[in-house]
């Protein structure tokens, strides 16, 4: 059997091209099991998998949960809230008295960029990286990667926008690497203020215009802005930015081509997406999510296949 | 096989007295089994149920949550604290996300009156109303009604007064329906301000007095009061409530039949129903509890059946 | 097979040393099967437990989850936050109706002494106490002994000094009766206001100074000092504790003899016990959280093996 570079799923940066065209290849198969009625497969048996979320996120543990579940792991959830982090306890503690329960795999979420990179030089299980702060998501970024493959047939060659909030948004970094990796263009846009200074050093293209995006790219993966904003001072304000940014039906007509519409979810409906393109033909904001389960099964299951 | 005339199960005004008879005859079975050693039948090994609570109630989600799982059915929770509801998220494209991920069936409590029913006409997957604000609770009825048949043989002719807060109860107006379909005489019990405007158009009796009430019917099905009125300038106060329509063992040995008490719990003891009342043996509250699990066994199992 | 003299794990103080030796002697073969690459068992198969907890309690419930999914059983997991018990709802009356869903035992945390107790005085089903109050926490101080015989051979005979907050800890008094049953010769060290006043009626030895307490015993069980001290007026401040109490690889190399260094976790790294310490060659703290699998295991196997 083919095989991983890697032991653990840290980030996109550390993966090769080969690793995730195996990963896609392994979704594939998951794929069609899941569309069968018994979506069960005895792969993962005799293995136990730890959910360590040090952040809430219903929907990112909820898929990762079914893909073990599917896989027939068994699973143990830890979330922090009134745990004994909360006592005072150190990351690496924590995570070394999971593993001392006999615990395989470490599927975990934290605040803290580079949390998993630390834990994964002190630990033997494998990790996978749920999301740590605004760093990596690099199973969001196959699951788009995937979904954009599925929908077009390939990556390489296609010119793909993120749009939006990319300064604060923990998945913008893992789409271009990942993007980058499979041979795609390209473009990062939304208002200047929320993009990162480092953003040039990633040779990604920069457009502050939505609709001069729009008309270059194949697909558009529009990010969440946080609601939160709008009690605040920034610029642009919640309704500024979908003024100049927020993307409807209307804008997406215009264009001399359909592009594929993504987004990560949760939608904010009528802030960064109105409803009428969310709800198109040309979003895959569904597939993203019913992928996340297939892809999210492909990497659970090659990396205990290396243990 | 018989089939519910339904896909969904909303309310108990969208069913027949047929289905309200066929899921009793099921839950008959189930019950058996529960009595067994082995308390557990495959009958929905390839079913995944979302039990989607954007409500707290532990009681009602251990007893969706044992019979899903005496039926093999595959697990997962989702709790609206910390979520991407909390995000600003639709409830139906949270409710998407889920189903996206393969999920078959839906249990579901939300504090809004209709939201399951809103739900039903834009999804494919079986929704179980676990209680939507005050308006239905169906599996909760379904068990008071099967626990009634059960100690007395059966519904129809029998006479059961509804005591307490019927104004902010989710449980009244689900039993009034299943009573009815089923052929009881249902008359509501409380003080003045704590009925609701639309009572008697349910073609229920009403009456304010709790000894009338209790004279007159065979089954008194007790509700919770909430403790938090005491702090509320409410007319009537705690106080005022248990020393008018407080139920305990002397006003029931002074009746001149022994009536059967429910209460859908939990029990305020000491002020809707006396400890002595509460465990007395006309009290079925744990036969309710008991019942609750082969009831909701039955749901799921007919609803699953017609995917 | 041989039986436990008990219906319930309430305490150690309930149980003979026979039933603690048939403990240890069903974890060794536990033990032996988590390392195995199948770590499960299908031992109670048609058992459903249920982990009540009124106390948060990740670490504890982690363990009893894992034990209890390695002997294939059931689980529903019941917490007090959001649930009927804030309601108002008495503890008999929230495991009675957790208990008429047919769960067949309860594993229990709560904050006061007594309840389990109270509880095993009123119910059918088996309790395991998993820490009430700062009362009993048999199960911790089973696996605590269990390490030392691991490590040390036999526990009949060792020294073994328990250091540091005796009063406000749930973990001493219920290691001090399992030591003294097994044989050990126990000592309680501390500051004057950290022992509790009954404590020279249970046969220990008392010592306020710890390098007295290192250089007599061969196991040091250092306890977990809460950090939420500091920020009180108490005497001794953290600092102070520190100061006085806190033990370090130099403390421990100036000794003439290497003794074990056990801890129940969460370590608070720098104030009773430091890095260096902690991370040594003579700490079990690791195989303590490995061992309290296999001695969960254990009980709940023989507990479900006399239903």
């Amino acid at each position: 059997m083919q095989a991983l570079s890697v032991r653990h799923l840290l980030g996109i940066k550390d993966i090769t091209p080969a690793d995730i065209q195996l990963i896609f290849e392994t979704a594939d198969n998951f794929k069609e099991v899941l569309n069968r009625p018994i979506k069960k497969v005895p792969s993962l048996r005799d293995i136990t998998i730890a959910n360590v979320f040090f952040e809430n996120s219903t929907r990112t543990r909820l898929s990762f949960e079914l893909a073990q579940k599917r896989l027939s792991a068994d699973i143990v959830n830890f979330s922090a809230s009134g745990s004994s982090v909360k006592k005072g306890e150190t990351l690496l503690d924590t995570v070394n008295n999971i593993l001392a329960m006999k615990v395989d795999m470490i599927v975990m979420r934290h605040a803290s960029a580079g949390a998993p990179h630390f834990l994964s030089k002190h630990i033997k299980a494998n990790i996978v990286n749920a999301g740590d702060g605004t760093h990596e998501h690099p199973t969001q970024a196959l699951l788009d990667a995937f979904s954009i493959r599925e929908r077009l047939g390939e990556v390489a060659g296609k010119k793909v926008a993120i749009i939006g909030d990319i300064l604060h948004s923990r998945v913008a970094l893992s789409n271009i690497f990942a993007l980058q990796k499979l041979g795609a263009e390209v473009m990062v846009c939304g208002p200047v203020t929320l993009l990162p200074r480092y953003i040039s050093a990633l040779g990604v293209k920069v457009e502050l215009n939505v609709r001069k995006a729009l008309e270059w790219c194949d697909v558009a993966n529009v990010l969440r802005i946080q609601l939160e904003r709008q009690q605040m001072k920034y610029f642009p304000s919640l309704r500024e930015y979908t003024l100049y940014y927020g993307i409807n039906k209307k804008l997406l007509d215009s264009l001399d081509k359909e592009i594929v519409i993504m987004h990560p979810g949760p939608i904010n409906r009528g802030v960064e997406l109105s409803s009428d393109a969310a709800d198109s033909k040309q979003a895959i904001i569904l597939n993203q999510v019913e992928n996340g389960v297939a892809i999210r099964m492909a990497v659970l299951y090659l990396l205990a296949s290396q243990v």
